[in-house]
């Protein structure tokens, strides 16, 4: 006979681990990593402070599998009831809206903290400063796997000064450092670059690495939002029925509530094309109407886009600042596109193509990909970047390969069209490679002109090579011929010689000018 | 402010669905059918029954986005008062045991529920007739996604004949039909193969597909069985230390009563071993030291190997059997693996090596790979069986490319070591590595052997040609030599060539005997 149970949420992802990226100890330890440096950025940039970010990891001395990853932030801190649910509860945050953000599971810090539990059996340690709070709050916790519920071992408060505000997180758990080091490191660059407004100090056993921002520009962060009408689903119409506190609210003026973008006549027209009665009370819709609905919104063709104030792209100057920060080429063009859509959610689009300087040559351009500001570091070969970048012919835009070129591209949505489960590639949603390719050929277009004039200043650098070749030579004879003497012909010349030059080096000041 | 909430398991699912394989409308119905027909394939052969499998897919004639999957089994049913939870409640199952079994997430059929709901609306339809019960039941029932609890809208019970058992059940949900069709028929089809005991009817809007069972053998089921010492971490020791019902259970007794292979002797050397005391009791453990025994535990190097009673290897006759019946070969040699095991799971790899017949040239062998009985479609270049196959020099097995040779590689194991998160390719693990390298090559030594006789039967056709070119000239020039009538001389001449060949053809005797 068979024996049936349900299991909490716990023990299935302790049973199912890989599922949430912690497949083994390499992987786990990058997956805890980046877990919590994108809960500091989240609750910092997002909040409007500039994030001070501190990771560490460290190797316990009689036992170097025992790894412990501390992150420390600047936050707006984590309200201190709010605590143990947080880390300790599976299914439980604050992401769970509409807008921008990095993680989206309400999963990520608690896979990290059974990891830690299950292979080391050491609680994880959280430190609290919510922001204008007068009490800040030290935690010891595990969780209760069986029931789902965060096991609180010590707690401790403290008063703490009104203004100051942060969280620091610490865990102990088996992980494969040598394994993986190369690539946290690269994660931890790469977040470098795609937040410039952020100061990273990065401590191994092996040394210190230190990002400080390069602007204080922070970008404007994302709004929450409503859904749009092709974005939903019959389940999400049902739970936005229930959550109406009056049954005598009509379809139209539902539609109008819950939707973005969607005015009284849209409203109307929409719902007559549909074939429904705009003033039918939302009570008297049948399951049937819900199916109806749900398809006709998804197939009509005449709603106003998604609006993209839930998104938060950087921003072209940002992406510049951030490209010279870490690649430090000799030269950088970014471009943001306007707004698009795809199914109902927004999206932006934003790249940057560098070329020279520190980045080395390599036979195909160098590629690296961001989503909602976090680096994608998996999967390059089946993601929808690579496949446009090897799409362009180069020798269009001057480049000739090997070349030292390196295209950075980001997508923001409020849903990331990831391939697959792994949510380290983006698929090759029609609309999303349209923007893309605009946008790298709008950057390359501006990398050709920058290659064009380097080949003109070589020109020219060529020329006066020659001049003075002969200049001695020529000032001479036509001194003689003249009889205007050798100092004033050559300091003729030279002016001549300097005109040229000036012209070409006036138009290169300013060094990354050739971006703007 | 930020807003914190929990989320139910139906509702992270609903948002995420993408993690459980249902992440576009032609992705949703692959993995839809899959769920169901590996459903059935447990509730029938685990349990000693013949599978007769029935699978439709059929579309709306109004909207063919519109597709309905019906699936129905001859297995032991569902007890009716279980129906509501197995089908309406995610992460509930039976499934949670250590042995082999195709499904082990609880969650397959609440996916396929829950995206038929949120795309068309409509419920679930199940029959079931529980073995040994005198009634059946039906049921029509929704995911109340808010509560993870099943909504059941209608239910209704009969008699039925005692004897008298199986499922049925049906989902209409959005899917991409036309993309998805050809994996889908794939997909069944090797299901067939790996599955010789199995009678699987597949009828679709373009016909019907009929696999008749080609053996009434059944290889023997799965036992249920107990972690082996190296595979557990320190949450699933927390949880066997709760269900010991008394707290004076001697860690000795504890070890030798939840683990497998481990006698009274084994617990005491390995305790002494690793600095406990035998006879400590267990509620007398802290969690350090908990930390050190899962520690320990795993680096121990004396423990027996595990069992392999958990697992259900389909045995190299019904490989065999199966092979023949899909890929109708000329020549196929199946090969076994004695167990063997990894990190404390126990495994065992099977391996078919088929040529000639109905295979179509290729440059490189075919494969197909299958885990604990299921076919793995996706994700080829990355699985472990791809590499293994590649790094053979087949030239050894006298097989030239474009060659019509097939690999089939299957994995049993009571935890199969999945790359990432996909579960469509495994990890190269070293030790499952080997066992496939071993398995393939023994099975390519019999290819070799076959093919080598192969040569040698056309060598001697080369020569009967050439003995009878001649034979009319030589008889006649004899008798006239010996005197001896031309008859006579043929006959004997008829012998020497029937012996030559009849020596060949009785070694090829019943066709596929090169492979036993």
């Amino acid at each position: 006979m068979e024996r049936f149970r349900g299991l909490s949420p716990a023990e299935f992802f302790h049973r199912n681990k890989e599922i949430a990226g912690f497949s083994n100890p390499a992987r786990a330890l990058y997956q805890t990593v980046r877990e919590l440096v994108e809960n500091s950025l989240d609750a910092t940039e997002t909040h409007g402070i500039l994030p001070n970010i501190y990771v560490e990891v460290s190797l316990d001395p009689s036992d170097e599998n025992k790894v412990t990853v501390t992150v420390a932030d600047n936050g707006i801190g984590v309200p201190l009831h709010e605590v143990p649910n947080v880390f300790g509860r599976v299914f439980y945050g604050s992401k769970y809206v509409i807008r921008q953000t990095r993680g989206v599971f309400g999963l990520g810090v608690k896979m990290a903290v059974l990891y830690a539990q299950m292979t080391t059996g050491k609680p994880i340690y959280v430190r609290t400063a919510p922001m204008g709070s007068k009490v800040e709050g030290e935690y010891y916790l595990l969780i209760d796997v069986g029931r789902n519920v965060p096991h609180v071992l010590k707690m401790r408060f403290r008063k703490k000064e009104r203004n100051r505000h942060g969280t620091v997180v610490r865990l102990t758990l088996e992980g494969a450092w040598a394994l993986v080091k190369k690539r946290i490191e690269e994660y931890i660059r790469r977040t470098a670059l795609i937040t410039p407004y952020a100061s990273i100090r990065y401590k191994t056993p092996e040394g210190e690495m230190i990002f400080k921002r390069v602007t204080r520009e922070l970008p404007k962060p994302p709004e929450r939002g409503l859904y749009h009408p092709r974005g939903v689903d019959i389940e999400i119409l049902k739970e936005m029925l229930r959550s109406m506190n009056s049954n005598n609210v009509t379809l139209k003026e539902f539609l109008v509530k819950n939707f973005e973008s969607v005015g009284e006549r849209t409203a109307e027209e929409f719902l007559r094309w549909a074939g429904f009665d705009p003033e039918l009370r939302i009570k008297d819709l049948r399951i049937q109407d819900l199916e109806i609905l749900a398809s006709k919104m998804k197939s009509y063709d005449k709603w106003r886009r998604p609006r993209s104030h839930t998104l938060s792209p950087l921003g072209a100057h940002l992406l510049e600042e951030g490209v010279k920060r870490i690649l430090a080429p000799e030269f950088v063009a970014a471009v943001t596109r306007p707004p698009s859509s795809y199914s109902g959610h927004p999206f932006i689009v934003e790249v940057a193509v560098a070329y020279g300087g520190e980045i080395q040559l390599q036979d195909t351009p160098m590629l690296l990909r961001f989503a909602n500001r976090m680096p994608l570091l998996y999967d390059e070969g089946v993601d929808v970047s690579r496949k446009v970048v090897d799409g362009i012919d180069w020798s269009v835009y001057k480049v000739k390969f090997p070349a030292p070129l390196a295209v950075v591209t980001h997508v923001c949505s409020t849903k990331i069209p990831f391939k697959g489960v792994g949510k380290e590639a983006i698929a090759d949603v029609p609309e999303v490679e349209r923007e893309l390719e605009a946008a790298i050929r709008d950057a390359a277009r501006k990398l050709r002109i920058h290659l064009v004039r380097m080949e003109k200043m070589l020109e020219v650098k060529r020329r006066e090579v020659v001049y003075r070749k002969y200049l001695d030579e020529v000032v001479r004879s036509l001194s003689y011929i003249t009889l205007i003497s050798e100092e004033e012909l050559r300091r003729k010349f030279e002016e001549l010689i300097a005109r040229e030059l000036g012209r070409v080096s006036s138009d290169e000041e300013g060094g990354y000018s050739g971006a703007a």
